[in-house]
């Protein structure tokens, strides 16, 4: 499969995480994420978790109250053979970064990482009042 | 080699990262970063930087004023023969979420991703007005 191929493929899967998101699907979530491997998702405001039973666990109750999420500037880096994929998030207001990891499984791109975190765009325009951390 | 010791030297490369950035050392976080593919970093508050030229010119600014940082709870994953590593930091009181993915290269790890974010502790303690986005 040539690269593009691969990264075409990996944005489909990106496109399907913030469809499963925006729709509170779990079963689609679910399906979305690695399931031969460690997995870690770092929500928003929160610490990391690591392994699947955990992130799924978060996921299910995110989903309850589905945000109503845009994704947008999606960017894929092939990295040593996984898919590195970032976009910022916009739900209303809010503007978040996010990154993702994607692994080759069964077949298809799966999410073995996924980050998101509040921003400012960019870096320059934090916020006087805290300013750049790093 | 083990992944036992691949873990040690990844967490030794993640001690030597919060080492150069506390110490505002940018030909230490050079270093540290890989060289032979695409870099990513997503500084607490900012859009995503892809590449390493930007990245690391990113860090130039950054560590003119080294903050006073500090590594906690660091885990590692092992997943493709890559070093997922999570971890919190804190500044003061500050308390970010942060992310790394480290590749092998030229006999060593090198950092290709990394992505920090501020986080309350966990994520049912984020604050009432915000509340958990996803």
């Amino acid at each position: 499969m040539s690269e593009e191929t691969e990264i075409r493929a990996a944005l489909g899967i990106h496109a399907a995480f913030y469809t499963a998101l925006a729709e509170g699907d779990w079963d689609a979530m679910n399906e979305l994420w690695a399931s031969t491997g460690p997995v870690i998702c770092t929500h928003p405001g929160a610490t990391p978790i690591l392994g699947r039973e955990a992130v799924m666990a978060s996921w299910r109750q995110i989903l309850l109250e589905p945000p109503a999420i845009e994704a947008r500037d999606a960017q894929v880096a092939m990295i040593r053979g996984l898919a590195f994929i970032t976009c910022t998030e916009q739900i209303g207001e809010v503007r978040l970064a996010a990154t993702k990891v994607l692994v080759w499984e069964d077949g298809g791109w799966r999410v073995a990482l996924h980050q998101a975190g509040h921003c400012a765009d960019p870096i320059r325009e934090s916020t006087p009042s805290s300013g750049p951390l790093h």
